[in-house]
């Protein structure tokens, strides 16, 4: 996991009392530095950390801070993800004794420099990244100071340098097309997330793969790259309920365009599962609350936080644990899907639909 | 805001010296225990507290810390009110360069030991507490150490002796009520929530006032005490849908009771809002996701957890903000509610139903 030396120099590890020499200034400024303190001019600060860089200087990992800190970044706070990830975040936090701080990094997918000021002085036990990436500086900042950082990333398109935690979207894709197909299902839609994000095309290609293995083959006009959205899940199935030969059944993606699905539908005047079938994607709260309760691909957002949090702390303890963890993920079955009309053989494959189920809270 | 001081013997301030003095102890003890360390013996940590209680210690409040952070502590964080609160609490620290601690308190409503310890060693600028009650102990405790708290208490039942901010629940009840009246709704259910919370009282109270002020009285069967839940919403409708005389509206006191009841409509095959018309609560990201898209109250979430920092940083700077703030809400009219059957009279009031909206992320 560490980056060799590039300091060609010298074999063993730089001392601050060298990286203050060479720099020609004081071991105290070198250490105000590395402390974040801003009390040392730009061109110093960025002469040590330069110095710092090139010989891949690591600080001995603190142990004896009473009060410490995990901190999770987040792209944007308004994710139907981000509470799941919170909470497992915070479990395993808690259950170390550390608090957790938030970032919302907002519209630009790093952090910005304010952020990382912030980290040095706070000497967090690590950092915990939601889809972010982070520039190759700041990493250098983050391990002079041993200071661990995962990356989660439900994308699936990790930075291959950085440890990262993910789940399985191709073989959510299988089974949410495999279960439609079961059901005795022929024309079967897909929308898919953005046409520039892996998880969406790992999800399409389960699709495929699913209707070839049925034989069933994929018909271009029943295949759609949404945005993860509500808004977007609503047009894609309008557009699909409107064809000359409509689907009978719709893999949403994302729980968020499943609700699109839904409100299609009901404009439409289809009722879901009667009518039309509906699978979601990623499990959260609102597939259990949508009515008919939503049929899902549970992908374990809180357990993957849980990961990531315990992959920072063996980092921080010295281990190298794997660059990249990825979680199974599990269809739900619940209310919004239902066999074939025309097709009673499949009944028999059929374990949604008539289910008396309260719904959950 | 300030309690009075409760020492008689003196009236000016005391010092960490007279408090060391008094313990029997070095000044270098109370600072200690002032910090939160624990390397002091608990009976003389307790010695130490109990004379700072008694003398209304103050610290001056610190100003020099760089990385500054605020904590939230939620007593669940799996409220759909959660993300919209954090949202408000990071909006308004990032204004202020500082950073959102957040801790989940658990089954109790008031955090635990281990949290007060945390506080006292990072020394935040304040403390937001989401529903949570804190001991009498742990306010002096945070009070000596002048690190300001202020409860967001969206069930309108504070702690009188805590800043506090909250909405303005009644109004809310009427708005909601006298909307579904206008469509000519005569036969109106309530599902408001929990008895023992003063948010539902409410709620209910503005309920009753709008049907008598209609000449509709209210009917002791359509009036029901729910969880705030999507199944106590579920189950209360069922019950009322099966009634020999069923409501023609419900007014679901939560948008997740709102959502339940949006299922037994249709297990019970009725059309929302054709046959059934439907108000939540709340105004959280389901309400609009949901289908139909609900009409409901909209409760200013974030704008209530703003508030609520910058009262912190108010009291912070030694201002006496006012103890409790109500912020309005707001009936948001969607496309769960329309017309009553029979009555096309109304339909000149009806805002709703009709729109032909895309669904909002």
């Amino acid at each position: 996991m560490l980056p060799t030396m590039r300091d060609d120099e010298e074999s063993g590890r730089i001392t601050l009392a060298q990286v203050a020499e060479k720099a020609g200034v004081s071991i105290s400024t070198v250490s105000k530095v590395l402390n974040g303190r801003q009390d040392v001019a730009a061109p110093t600060r960025i002469k040590v950390e330069r110095l710092l860089e090139a010989h891949a200087y690591r600080r001995t990992a603190r142990s004896g801070r009473e009060a410490p800190l995990i901190e999770i970044v987040f792209h944007e706070l308004e994710s139907v993800w981000a509470l799941e990830l919170i909470r497992g975040v915070e479990k395993i936090a808690k259950a170390n004794q550390a608090s957790v701080v938030l970032t919302e990094s907002g519209t630009r997918h790093s952090p910005g420099p304010e952020w990382i000021e912030g980290v040095l002085q706070r000497q967090p036990i690590g950092v915990v990244l939601v889809f972010s990436a982070l520039p190759d500086a700041v990493k250098q900042q983050l391990r002079a100071r041993s200071i661990p950082f995962v990356i989660i990333d439900p994308a699936g398109d990790p930075d291959p340098d950085v440890p990262s935690v993910g789940s399985a979207n191709w073989t959510g894709g299988l089974a949410a097309t495999r279960h439609l197909v079961e059901l005795g299902h022929r024309r079967i839609g897909i929308i898919t997330g953005p046409e520039d994000m892996l998880c969406s095309l790992a999800r399409l290609d389960g699709y495929r793969s699913a209707m070839n293995m049925a034989g069933l083959g994929s018909d271009p006009e029943l295949v759609r790259f949404g945005d993860f959205h509500v808004g977007g899940g609503y047009e894609h199935a309008m557009a699909m309920l409107d064809l000359p030969d409509p689907p009978t059944a719709i893999f949403a993606g994302s729980d968020l365009q499943a609700l699109g699905v839904l409100e299609a539908a009901r404009v439409r005047g289809l009722r879901v599962p009667h009518d039309l079938s509906l699978v979601g994607y990623d499990d959260v709260l609102v597939a259990r609350w949508s009515s008919p309760a939503l049929t899902t691909v549970h992908q374990p957002l809180r357990e993957m936080a849980e990961e990531a949090v315990q992959m920072l702390l063996r980092l921080r303890s010295g281990e190298s644990p794997a660059t990249r963890l990825e979680l199974t993920t599990t269809l739900i079955v619940r209310k919004s899907t239902a066999p074939a009309a025309g097709d009673p053989a499949a009944a028999e494959g059929a374990v949604a639909g008539g289910l008396a189920e309260v719904p959950a809270e």
